[in-house]
């Protein structure tokens, strides 16, 4: 086990609801539901948020993106989604290991 | 003139509150802002939604994704800022092409 709750759940030692894996990146549900498919889209790699970000993940960056919708058709949400992606403490992140949070049916948070 | 809000912002037809622009992408204040700081983050090139990416935009959103923090920075969001990407009318997308919400400074939006 490490200090880090999403390097734990990438390593299987904490347990998950996946509904995506990939070489690079993971999907599981969150455990505090805002809509009806809340999911967090996290790399395997620790990065610890968009603040951290060089060009070395520049791929992962873009793969992550294009997973987004592909997974949230997996998921049923042919009408669309929302990503967010909460940065530092007033971005209002709460785990230090980057997470693209998917949203979608309703209801949807207020935006 | 195009149809497009944000071709027309981008080709300086339509007027904006710039506060960024590179060859690939400008940012500029949301006109009805949910936040102190509220920015749309918009690539020049013209594409409608995350679910009309393809490989031959990787770059793209990966500097798109790397600009964000620079944007934060210079905005004064030291503690964080909160991105968010409505794609397609169910996850509250109301213009046509792609664009990153770049939100921060009390009050943020619930989530």
């Amino acid at each position: 086990m490490t200090a880090c709750l999403f390097c734990n759940i990438v390593a299987g030692k904490t347990p998950a609801q996946f509904v995506y894996q990939d070489e690079l990146a993971v999907a599981f549900k969150d455990i505090h539901p805002k809509a009806r498919v809340h999911l967090l889209v996290v790399p395997r790699l620790h990065v610890a948020s968009l603040d951290d970000l060089d060009n070395t993940h520049d791929a992962l960056m873009a793969h992550m993106i294009r997973l987004l919708p592909i997974v949230a058709r997996e998921q049923g949400l042919a009408n669309g989604f929302r990503t967010i992606i909460n940065t530092g403490a007033g971005g209002g992140q709460e785990i230090a290991h980057l997470h693209l949070h998917l949203l979608g049916g309703p209801p949807l948070p207020g935006f």
